[in-house]
């Protein structure tokens, strides 16, 4: 089943160990027998958390990545501890990052980021029925970010203005205007 | 404005440079005046191209990727070449990966896939007025892929058996269920 795509790993070097990310280069046997490299990203993975108010807005968060060099406004989103469950880490970010705990959280999709380079996994989740701490969780020492609440109306208009310019808040959002257009109500 | 948010580089490490991929360590200066490191990953930019034949289908790869130790199933994508015009990469990947060559190429939406770590962006288009080529254009000699065309309703399969599974493919794919929701035929 699909052997003749497989690439077998020869030698495995480790470039780096990071907080964050480690990076792999693997040299590869190819599929017609030839030699190639390939240079890996591992990282944890993430939960990223498209959260409705109880007014059918949405929680967002301005926050700079350095990667970019830039201020985005993303869904709450967060790496996964190690050992710790996806469902555990999006109630978790979702305290830290906005201040507000949910009764409501739905699997909705997860997906690889970047397949070419990263085994980043993003496991999406929908919270509903939220209720705004008085003593919200604390944000990791090297987080600062701004929460904001847009309506659909307004994150779709940030994607064209490029301040929501990232795939999982990009694919939170079309969800958001698919299940307009099917005509479903947010319960 | 947001200044409040941004981080300063202090210091810069160049760990790697690699064919597809550099790594850097920066040293940064928080908001609150403390220190922390960020680790980086460079990339060229990609595009993806979701080309949809004369009937209708979804010209999808099949493609093992080193990272996921895992076939998934794709829409053709690749790396930009330095100084390319993303509209170049998008047919020559399109031509490459799958023989076809497009009449009509629009520009749907630009993402960052991992702001939190990469600068990597994916460019989407979607291309129609397919023309499968006599002679098509070569992969890369690294590059081993087989074409295999779906319906909407098997590519939504796919997702939910994890054989589709990167943000990009998820991405288009729901593109296409919001614009069959909204009633809209594919001209």
């Amino acid at each position: 089943m699909m052997d003749h795509l497989i690439e077998k790993t020869i030698s495995k070097d480790i470039i780096f160990e990071g907080r964050v990310i480690d990076l792999h280069v693997e040299e590869v046997e190819l599929p017609n027998g030839k030699k190639s490299t390939r240079e890996l990203v591992k990282h944890p993975g993430a939960v990223a958390i498209l959260a409705l108010t109880n007014e059918n807005k949405i929680l967002m968060v301005s926050q700079y990545r350095k990667a970019l060099n830039r201020v985005i406004v993303e869904i709450p989103a967060g790496k996964m501890e190690k050992g710790e469950e996806p469902e555990v880490t999006a109630k978790r970010e979702l305290d830290e990052e906005t201040g507000f705990t949910c009764q409501s959280l739905k699997h909705l999709i997860s997906f690889y980021t970047s397949p070419g380079f990263a085994d980043e996994i993003v496991h999406l989740y929908v919270a509903k029925q939220l209720t705004k701490q008085t003593s919200p969780a604390e944000l990791d020492e090297d987080e600062f970010v701004d929460v904001i609440e847009l309506t659909l109306e307004q994150a779709i208009q940030y994607v064209k203005e490029q301040k929501i310019y990232d795939a999982k808040t990009a694919y939170a959002i079309q969800y958001l205007q698919l299940q307009q257009a099917l005509g479903e109500k947010n319960e």
